[in-house]
């Protein structure tokens, strides 16, 4: 018998049932011996277009009910050898983006004071700002995997300088992340001007734009991104929107000619081996889709990056 | 401070964030010193038109999370007097409906050995035949309030004789209810002969069809039950399709020309007072409303039930 | 055994299982013995807002599955004494609302060469015209209760002459009606001119707009009107927007402050007695109601109305 | 020919055509010359449950179209006597409420250096605050006619002040209402304590909660409040979830039990000789109603209170 | 003029009318000279995460109705030489899982009596264990061609041994199937241990993860698979879910990452000279899929289905 | 500072903001000076199956809002070298499909007495013969790119010769088009005999079905045909069901195995160079997405075609 958290089985309790955890996963009275900690950060007040991204923890976890445990493609069986818990979800302010954002930093400098990866399940993506300045206050500027529609390097929205839409230039003048290990995958649309793009290249940012990714297997960029970053510490951060609205139709800012789920899948299985520090799925808006295939989308996306988090073993 | 459960206020955990759990109510280790437990019944194998109901647990809880615990229009404070907690879901068999009702008949066993008010979130109508078989081991036949646009006084289903359209020919059968106190309010529809009602009135079922109560209060009806049941010990089933579509569209079987939510709450609140052992709001079927409105009156409704359970205190 | 047709029974055949026919009644070969024909016209063309009743008759049909042969309020019960059958729907022209009368004008010719009372799923309201065209070719000008939010009486459309909002003024000034025995019952709503009701006022049309309705039951109204029509041949055409957008969404030209389902019964079942030769059932929508309980709403009516044809037994 | 500006016509423009101003009516480059000024303040980072609110001005505007100038109940004709047009919206900051809150304030101000009466299309409540903050500027403390399900006195939420949970508490504070001639109807549901209610009350604040309001007509409420108010300048607010989610399903925090459309008529209808000075929408949220007749209530309900503003001339 | 049924054309009748059979064949008043017997199997029960499939058969046959008889793709044109009818829904009990499982297998027995292909639309996929029973019972053991996200070879779920995920388990222990001409095709996402596949390869089943399949035509396993097969009877059983979410959205169990339509496609058409004695559609849920368009493509799979049967011709 | 109109920028006014136009453009007052004409015509009275493209044009400019002015793809910006408005709607008759085509042609002729390109959202796809009409009496006989699911070349449909499934069979029987350089891209499905598609490629058109273009980029066959074309003038006719129904399930007349969206784009990016003198996108039926996802989709297809016209200049 495993001394790991296990989710719940389908033939203890039939799925439809059970504690809304993130896989029906126990939640935690304290992060003391957590190699994992799920968590959710129901925002949307960060966002540009459509809202609803506070709903988006809430669904994930209905929807990842259906998720076993063992990865069949992969062999990956992340509760074999790491403690992974649902501590629940940050009380942000969500009257307050401002607040809210150092509502999300501080509780990540609690969370962080425990040796656990973070993954968080957003929200809209102006929640990644504060965790990328608590996860750079304990590992330094990190690597980074961005996997989005969008850059998110604007330097305001209306005036404001913290919103869904201005992260990665915020990360970037911070110091919070290694600009030349900085990798933006799936970037696509329109824009203001073609500076919105070579901007964030001067600095060192690596761009991946959908089309030049169309047709094909997302396996190789993948091998080379990960054997580019060797082994500092990275954080993966992964926008919804970056697959196309056919795929990920529940979501704020949809931009079309985007990912596959085949493609998405690719890439998180060839970040196996990295020393990923901490995650994130963010802009899921279940009030854009009813069906809640887009949250099953982020649930199953989730446990793709648990069963490449490190130290997980496989049979 | 107070020394019972109390649901999570909206200014310490946003509303949408959080337990899944009834009204964000703690979850119980164990019964003892519960004076409410609330449960789920995710079970859709006893439906004869549209299914789903299955996910009418979850969806209620999630709902319910906008609920506060203070009564405006009655002064009724549940939460000051009571020990309530949501003690999760039956295990049930969605794959045999003969398994699922046996399961929960010994599971209210088990819980009715405690001096507790099961309070049951469902789940198809058919796991009302069950829950009154352990309620009448414990209490003997007792009377009914029965909220329905359906008497479920089939013999049988397609040749079944325990589904969501039998039970209360089944409960009079086997002794579980007392006839002559058994209350069936806002029956309508369409049928197969007089008989479906004339018979069960026979037995001393006293019936409220829709139509009788069109554009008035139940107030009166409400305080008349209350007075002929006396102290009796009464169980109270409210199948959400008692009320008209417009109000709940989310359900199996909806018919039209029912009653109201002004009705459904003037009937409940008459009902303090009365030795209210069991509840159970039944046949909420969510893929029907997308909106989560149904799912959101069903949950006022159990919260309204709650406010007038025996030993609720006002202020 | 009767001789008539019977809709299949829900213990012979799973509700949501069997023919898509109106109550899962027979089709019939001929319309030779045929007391009443149920068929449908499924046209959107005549629209001005919404369109989508084109699916009307398919997905009213559906819901229909869902009834049972006897009355549970009225005791009436259809099928013991009348031969109905649905006999499809007719071969309108879709991309040609002028051919499309002339379609229906001619079908309804060849059907009341047969003595029997037609029952229309419609389609929108320009289906009536044609139909009032045939049936006061057999019958001469009739009563007409029509029930709408809508007087339906402009002049022209866009320059139309014959659209769902003229079909009235087109009856009127064709001698198709008995003006001062037309009941417009519901009406509401803005307009452009105090004349688009009082210019029919002044024909003979006796309004009954839905404000002077509200709160109050609708049965004292039709036992009124059932008296004023006494045994005149009488046609009813039921606007399905006559209900308030919260009975029946699903529409093209929803008015708010509507008649509620419960007025609706009440007024139909006053009219029993009544010669009618025909009824409709006209503007629903099923793209703007995904749930199904518009059309369910107008399947109901619809077999209220069979329940109100003359010949009808009670048990 | 009029010299007022009027809505497109059916007849000239197909109503799912055309520009999507408030009732297709034209744009104004000026303020100047305007009776009144309707606009769009699409905000929902006030939200405390479901957001959405900041499409509602949008999809009003496109349900508008389908109504007609002129009201058949009261024969209120708005476009013969006052000059109106849709100003557009607000340019507010959807990052940050108390940012919005302030450019609201200051956009008031710049409208009400006209003598218009502006009419505001939300957005969620918090809205109300800046708007009152600038009428009271003007006009001086005004008496309230608050239509909700809350009464939204809240001290704080989630330690925020002004959200729309707290408008009226603010609005008493500071002076910006006449506390007695303040009147909130419709209110109900669950709250924190008695005090929700009975502390406002001790303003002086008139409440009509909802519950006793049910069956029956709000014509005499409204005239009682007419006459109580006499000619001093007086605000509506009119919160969508004053209606019972059966009749506006599509807002942010329903509760059950509310008013009807008939209801909110009758209400509107009785303001008529009122000294409005200006008037709000508040709270469709339209993801939660995808078939657009939350909408189209609000639309209406705006257009009727068009109908009672001062000048209005009927025919 | 042919022999054979056809489908009525859409220029006889609109697309949106006419009775709800597959392709709007003909139904049949016996199965003697039938060469293709198409059946509805609307059951529900044997699910274990949303149901809903019971409405499958009713929304497949409505969205048919778009299909022409002549395939451009391959030329394929089945109604040219073979007799087909759509038979209606078997008599399934909706209470019972197991009842309706030997309904299903009686069921077929009657149908096989006669020298017929049966093709059903589910229903879930517990239907194919009767099925193959049946076919087994007749054709001795087949070759089986299996579309699935899942390769249903759990031995029990909830202690049940026949249910939608056991079925190819029971299957392959009965000797219903050739085991080493057993192809599962499209199989994926999460399970509980490599078992969940290895076990089943090595009765000989030959595996098909989607992850091989990925970003590339499907014709060349399709003309492996056919070759292999070579002159066996064989039985086609496809399961919606074998489809990627984006494409069928509409089912109850959904993974990603799966094929897409045109692959699904291009398996079909390759399968062209098999003798294929059977095949079945399943796992599609109206309630999850309001658009139709799930249903559209199962009946558009169906309808390739009839293009690859024995003596069909091409023009 | 620019001399050309520019869309409003979403740190200027909130993108969920500002007026219903494509990409929020200016109106214009008149033609002349107008490089581009962006129109709706929003009919679907020629639609044989699903209708609701009526408003197409609205939900296109609904989406359209969420676009910027640079395309980050391609460098190009339409906004620097083109003077480009949003001219409004066409006043179609929907009552009758004849009358519409003749307002078209009218429409468009007049249009085109300016020397500018008309860009027009449908509506459904018959408006594009009407256009063509007006194209060829300027230009002359087009070469015309179609993308579609289907050849549109009926003869007739239900006896009617102008609808939408007939335009390029009478496009090509007027001389509108230039036959050999006409290209006809995505089609595929199910259709009356082989002759469907062979009499057309016997008049010269070019035919791409679907199933040919499967799994690989279109760039080569756009270049292919960008050179065949030269420097003829060239109309463009987009139509949404090109796309895979899990790309744009918003439309009437699906059919599964269509385009990609990176497809559509990469077709559309090919087509730079040549000389287009106009296009449309049709057949967006918001009632079948309401998230609005397909209308999205259209948008961006036409602000890529906007991004090709002649005249357009990169950055
Ligand atoms: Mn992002
Ligand atoms: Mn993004
Ligand atoms: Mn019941
Ligand atoms: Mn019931
Ligand atoms: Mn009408
Ligand atoms: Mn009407
Ligand atoms: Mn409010
Ligand atoms: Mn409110
Ligand atoms: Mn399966
Ligand atoms: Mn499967
Ligand atoms: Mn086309
Ligand atoms: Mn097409």
């Amino acid at each position: 018998m495993t001394k790991f958290n296990q989710p719940i089985s389908g033939n203890d309790l039939a799925r439809f049932s059970g504690p809304n955890t993130f896989m029906r996963l126990p939640t935690a009275d304290s992060l003391a011996g957590l190699d994992v900690a799920v968590l959710g950060i129901p925002q949307d007040v960060g966002t540009s277009w459509r809202s609803g991204t506070r709903f988006g923890p809430k669904q994930i976890r209905a929807e990842s009910a259906m998720i076993r445990p063992y990865n069949m493609a992969t062999g990956a069986a992340p509760f074999d050898s790491l403690q992974i818990a649902d501590i629940g979800d940050l009380a942000i302010n969500t009257f307050s983006l401002a607040e809210s954002l150092k509502i999300i930093k501080d509780s990540y400098d609690g969370i962080l004071t425990h040796d656990l990866i973070p993954v968080a399940m957003g929200g809209d993506h102006s929640i990644t700002l504060p965790i990328l300045r608590a996860i750079a206050g304990k590992h330094g500027p990190v690597a980074l995997v961005h996997v989005d529609a969008h850059a998110d390097v604007n330097d305001e929205m209306f005036g404001e300088r913290e919103t869904h839409g201005t992260v990665f230039r915020r990360a970037y003048e911070e110091g919070l992340i290694q600009a030349d290990k900085t990798y933006q995958i799936g970037i696509r649309g329109s824009g203001y001007a073609a500076t919105d793009f070579t901007e964030a290249q001067g600095w060192g940012f690596q761009h991946f734009p959908a089309h030049e990714l169309w047709h094909r297997s997302l396996a190789p960029l993948g091998a080379e991104i990960r054997r580019d970053i060797g082994d500092r510490p990275v954080y993966v951060t992964y926008d919804i929107d970056s697959l196309d609205p056919a795929y990920a139709p529940g979501t704020g800012t949809p931009e079309i000619g985007g990912l596959t789920t085949p493609q998405a899948l690719e890439l998180i299985h060839a970040l196996k081996g990295l020393n990923i520090v901490g995650c994130d799925l963010v802009e899921v808006s279940p009030p854009y889709d009813t069906s809640g295939n887009t949250a099953l989308t982020a649930a199953n996306l989730l446990y793709e990056l648990l069963c490449v988090l490190p130290g997980v073993t496989s049979r």
